[in-house]
């Protein structure tokens, strides 16, 4: 199977490289690293990845910024760079990437348990993921061809100890555990499916 | 209580005057009409708003547009219509509005049952409702002075015919109902809900 990894370097991505480089070709794609490069906040420069990709199996995104940071003084702007980034970002993956997808492929997009267990500090990151929990859930009765689409909405994750102290009480995730719920979603039937890692 | 309602003259904006005005001081805002106007979703047009309103109560907001349309034409500027106007004019309502809210006041946004449970077409409205849900349930752990914060997300309604063919085997929700979730939220005392009225 040819699958794209977006973010391939990252802290999740490299993790999800190793569970599935064995038996698969994997095409890394990174922001200055990998196979290729991408700025996923640009609708253009991902049209231009998949013209050097060429089709392929599945496609899984394992990056998008976003702002951290207190509702009192959060302004359009913060929020913006979530929207721009991690939401539509990853949004344009699947609206230009559908036309470049093989039949019976997938799409695995990466939210955030944020989306329905909040922090402090993290309201515009909610409502990034929740944004992409419900997108995956109705793209999924429009995608064409068989082809599938999940999120992933890990919690916070163990190689991140510097989110720690933001999140009280949170058991950090295992990479091995977030690492197989993207393999979940590529190989299993599943679509339409937002899987929470906690 | 003095309560601000953005789309005051839309088809459940008037439903939820009507379910108020008797017992409250109602400032009635739309893009055009009412006491004032605003275009929500430009920032400065929000600060003015509230700079002419002064403190109030209660901020309900009943409006905002977005794109409904197949998902293998859907451009990011497609998306970016409804990011702009429904997610970002509410989302700006609350963060700019936050500023002149009285303590113990609510702001009451309307997401859609879309979020969850999608249609053809719906796609990147059902990302802005889910958008919405998640960023109540997250705005509401650090609004300060008592503030609350809730959406209603309302089913196809049955005062917008125009839609029943895109929504096959949903019930068209009756204006009454989808008026109580407003008071709902303005009246009762709770915080960080997203109200389904199906």
């Amino acid at each position: 199977m040819k699958i794209i990894i977006i973010g391939a370097s990252g802290t999740i991505g490299k993790h999800v490289v190793k569970a599935l480089e064995n038996n698969n070709e994997i095409i890394k794609i990174g922001s200055k690293s990998g196979d290729f490069q991408v700025d996923i906040s640009n609708p253009e420069s991902i049209k231009e990845l998949f013209e050097q990709t060429g089709p392929f199996d599945a496609l899984i995104s394992t990056t998008g910024d976003a702002h951290f940071g207190p509702l009192t003084s959060m302004t359009d702007a913060d929020f913006r760079v979530g929207l721009n980034s991690k939401l539509m970002g990853q949004v344009n993956l699947v609206l230009i990437g559908q036309q470049y997808i093989n039949p019976k492929g997938s799409f695995t997009l990466t939210s955030g348990s944020l989306a329905a267990d909040p922090v402090v500090y993290g309201a515009s990151v909610s409502a990034i993921n929740g944004a992409l929990d419900s997108f995956v859930n109705a793209a999924a009765i429009e995608l064409e061809n068989g082809v599938r689409i999940n999120a992933v909405g890990p919690g916070v994750v163990e190689e991140s100890p510097a989110y720690f102290p933001y999140f009280p009480g949170h058991i950090p995730v295992s990479m091995h555990r977030v690492a197989q719920a993207y393999v979940k979603s590529v190989l299993g039937a599943q679509t339409g499916q937002a899987y929470k890692v906690v």
